[in-house]
């Protein structure tokens, strides 16, 4: 019996049509399938009956299970010969730990073969029509992590440079710390009137977005009840979103909370 | 009879595996193709037998058709009752001017929706392993543009930022301007030693790809026959690279060109 081989595989926003083709041909044919929280039900569902599932976005008590253990099990998998699809949210290079898995597992001689995902920040914009870059208006596009641990973290950023007013600014995951970004992204001297979309559960049944100003982000936030995973597109680019009649207009004045149609 | 639909779906990288399953049945079931230069051999493949396939990417003597000649094809084949799929290169929000196509047609009353696509950065960092985020190295990601109009065009960047050594930086189409953005990136403070991945062809059967420093870039690209479309990826992510073995190593001595297996 061989060793076996690890897709890592992007699972993309949710919406299984946003699946890859090689991706969702992988989905069908797994037999042991190792995948993490950000995955949607929707492309779980792809998934066939009587392939091992293993969850390791969440053990008993919502303790996320160790990066060193995920790389563990992956290996104990394939050294047992089996061929494993590791499923990551998004795109499994992008804020997805995904190097570490691949770089563990090459180290220790399995086979691994990487298949990129669409991006939160791709389905969010595609799904309202927002040019992440714009000709005239930015060729700049920024993907940051909104997770941080301490303040320590937050201020580590090189924020003069973010709040370069030519860039698009992706956040992932930052419902959690927005609040203190758009203040930091102020501070650094990116206009309060930068228009700003939070998307929620982008392309899923559940998707909810709202518009909105850096000024007002924190407070419409506060009092959207939308919840994590929210994704959000910080730039001028919002102002050119052309699918959603909410938010395809020049000023944005108030919020606009929409829900996906 | 209706005005038609337009479809603006992401073509991906090159491999057809790497289109969404969404994209690939759009353009299995298609009546009318729109597309442009950067859309690969192997995708057009899947395009049945009696579909009209128009090329806007290149008109006799290879003079790209204007934009506003664009809008108006897609609108008048919309008006005309036909759905439209109008297949771009990558994802259609990043440089590929589909927010244009996107606002233009959505202002004439067209009905639009947007398939985000595969990014170049995205597969050609997948074939060689390299994270293009990485716990500890960088959580900050950048696209731009290598396509530049002008000196003063280049000098518009925001050299300082754009030299961050947390960041990664992923160049579009910058195989003419690559010199250029090297020398300013080195002159801003970026360490000349910063590895670096030429990857020309990404995903398609001729993918070959390069890796060495900021320093011998110019140099190593003049040298190394890589030709157009060509993805840059710049940053300490490089020394992460967990498939290719030629360059899954911690120093770079030597420019190392890898045909894709």
């Amino acid at each position: 019996m061989g060793t076996g081989k690890v897709f890592l595989v992007g699972a993309g926003p949710g919406d299984p049509g946003l699946l890859t083709v090689r991706a969702r041909d992988l989905i069908a044919a797994a037999e042991v399938v190792v995948y993490d929280r950000l995955v949607s039900e929707e492309v779980l569902a792809h998934i066939p009956t009587g392939a091992s599932l293993i969850n390791v976005g969440k053990a008993a008590g919502f303790h996320p299970i160790p990066q060193h253990e995920i790389n563990e099990t992956l290996l104990n998998l394939a050294l047992a010969g089996r061929d494993v699809v590791r499923l990551k949210g998004g795109d499994p290079l992008i804020f997805a730990r995904g190097g570490e898995e691949a770089a563990f597992l090459a180290r220790a001689g399995v086979e691994v073969e990487i298949i990129p995902g669409i991006t939160a920040a791709q389905g969010g914009a595609a799904s309202l029509g927002i040019p992440l870059t714009q000709r005239g208006v930015t060729r700049n596009l920024r993907y940051i992590t909104g997770q941080c641990r301490s303040e320590d973290d937050i201020a580590s950023y090189d924020w003069p440079s973010l709040a370069d007013p030519d860039s698009t600014l992706c956040i992932y995951m930052g419902a959690a710390t927005i609040a203190r970004f758009a203040g930091r992204l102020m501070a650094a001297g990116r206009s309060p009137s930068t228009p700003v979309a939070a998307i929620a559960q982008a392309t899923r049944p559940g998707q909810v977005s709202l518009t909105t100003t850096l000024e007002k982000l924190a407070s419409d936030m506060g009092q959207s009840g939308l919840s994590a995973p929210v994704m959000f597109i910080i730039g001028e680019v919002v102002h050119f979103a052309a699918i959603h009649p909410d938010i395809a207009h020049d000023q944005i004045s108030s919020p606009v909370v929409a829900a996906a149609e």
